[in-house]
């Protein structure tokens, strides 16, 4: 039995196992500072198909094919998949699950949703009801410029403050075995302190992480240093140095010496154009399965605390004049021992 | 613990209880069959809002107002909230959930959605380590007509397949207490036989119900005539035949005594032209919240098998070639004794 460690947050007994996990990205990606960690790379855009949806439903079933392997385990031996994306209707998540034929609760938090996914895949487990869970979720530059901005072809300038969507997906087999371990998850409350420009995500999220920071440092009586890294996913150049000051300036918390953010991560934002980092909830479910989860079962990591963030806004709501809701999820990560 | 009855199927050992429900619709709703079970009605569609989507958003923050109220519990006193919608984004359930203040998981599957939202959170709950969660599923038949075909003053006309997209939400609040209870649970795989046409979504959606319904009695070793009632939500007329032909063609068993469909109870389809039934996530969310949990509070009904029908396409899915996935969750409801 899980134990509740506060609204929201929980503590589970049976510290479910990453049992194989896998990320997979674009051209863009892999001439990144990470570049060496997918486990296969597209370096055509359209992956094959005619549309940018598809290519998106593509990455996808890539990076679940390449975790399956890797956890040694058929589509078959999963018992529920839990995934999003960012797609109208999470369509993405829809297609590649048509053809892996695994029950599937599909999620929606923006870019926190591959946070959800773990989140929720380990309180599956720990309801003694599932064998092996698996969670996935993706982003497509395209499919998110086309969707939310502009169709490529026209051309748009990102301003400075916006950050870029990566074309990536992340997928992980969970269970009872060897590997980083989840031990506690918490689920974030919407935020809105009024950023209305869709181009200040990083802005718009950077509340909803501290909300959630605080509520998880509170609630499991932690405090920053006892974990190796604090990781957002993805806040960006802006949005991060926001979270740092929230935490000095509302709870005297120094955060910066163990706060990294996988929207900087991912790219060099400087030489890759990348504005002030990557975003798309694939940004943050590759750079935890392609360079965190190994460094966790390497032992180079030991304990770490993936706050995933989305902005909860949709394609008309700016336009409509409203702000942007923004939510952040937790999952306490652990190396196995 | 729950027990794994098999692939994606649970048995409760909890059985979290329903604690207090409420249903909200539009005037044509209210004027259905069901129009005296609404804990609240809005004559006008845009509930005092500029724009169908704010608008849907508030059915939701209703429907989670008198839930609340009849369960006797403040916003403060939920551990968890699950919802979702059909619009883009899942806009109506975040933008929502900003004034509620309660920790979120997002979910979408469609009009499934309120099924896998009782689904995860009696899951939730199994986990220990939550007080109550609540559910919230909503649909705006104008916010749906806009987003999905076209916007009203187009003047469209409905092809006689078609379903109407109910002007409803429904909320639950769970938890351990007396109500009726959630015994058993399934996830539904993504299920697509190649339909094609996005006016024929019952057509589209009943392999999956079958799929489910097939898998659950198999699981669970039932019969049809073990249920009081097997409902779906929604397969209209068209898609309520093809589920009774496949399981009489595929396993021999005649469901048509025990079955209802949510989209059918809500409307009189002759009498208030809605086509070949009601549909969108706030129908089987407005039906289960508003007929059928008071039904097994009273004890006029014992035993209930639900199972939320959801077509996972996009809007533009349909126009790039794509037949149609669908899913379908079930769960399943005692009465409290």
């Amino acid at each position: 039995m899980a134990i509740r460690l506060g609204r929201g947050t929980a503590e589970l007994a049976s510290r479910p196992a990453i049992l194989g996990q896998a990320a997979v990205g674009g051209q863009t990606e892999q001439e990144g500072p990470l570049g060496h960690v997918f486990a296969q790379v597209f370096a055509e855009a359209h992956l094959g198909e005619k549309c940018w949806e598809m290519a998106e439903t593509r990455l996808q079933q890539a990076s679940m094919s390449h975790a399956l392997e890797r956890a040694h385990c058929a589509p078959e031996g999963i018992d529920l998949h839990l995934g999003g994306d960012l797609l109208n209707q999470c369509s993405a998540t829809s297609f590649a699950l048509r053809e892996l034929g695994i029950p599937l609760a599909g999620i929606y938090s923006a870019c926190a949703s591959f946070a959800q996914a773990l989140a929720m895949g380990a309180l599956a487990l720990e309801s003694g009801a599932f064998g092996k869970v698996s969670a996935c979720a993706s982003s497509h530059f395209c499919a998110a410029e086309k969707q939310f901005r502009f169709p490529l072809e026209f051309g748009g300038q990102a301003p400075p403050t916006a950050q870029r969507t990566a074309t990536a997906a992340g997928a992980a087999i969970l269970g009872t075995g060897v590997g980083p371990r989840i031990s506690r998850v918490i689920f974030g409350k919407v935020t809105d302190l009024g950023v209305k420009n869709a181009n200040e995500m990083g802005a718009a999220m950077a509340p909803a992480a501290w909300d959630t920071l605080k509520r998880f440092l509170q609630d499991t009586e932690s405090k920053p240093g006892d974990f190796d890294m604090i990781l957002t996913g993805d806040l960006g150049g802006i949005g991060s140095a926001l979270l740092q000051e929230l935490a000095r300036t509302e709870a005297g918390l120094d955060i910066a010496s163990v706060h990294q953010d996988c929207g900087l991560l991912l790219y060099d934002t400087e030489e890759q154009d990348a504005g002030v980092g990557g975003s798309g909830v694939g940004c943050s479910a590759a750079v935890l399965c392609g360079e965190i989860f190994p460094k966790l079962q390497s032992g180079e990591l030991r304990r770490v605390l993936f706050l995933g963030t989305g902005a909860l806004l949709s394609a008309v709501s700016p336009l409509q004049g409203e702000s942007i809701p923004a939510v952040a999820h937790g999952v306490e990560l652990t190396a196995d021992s």
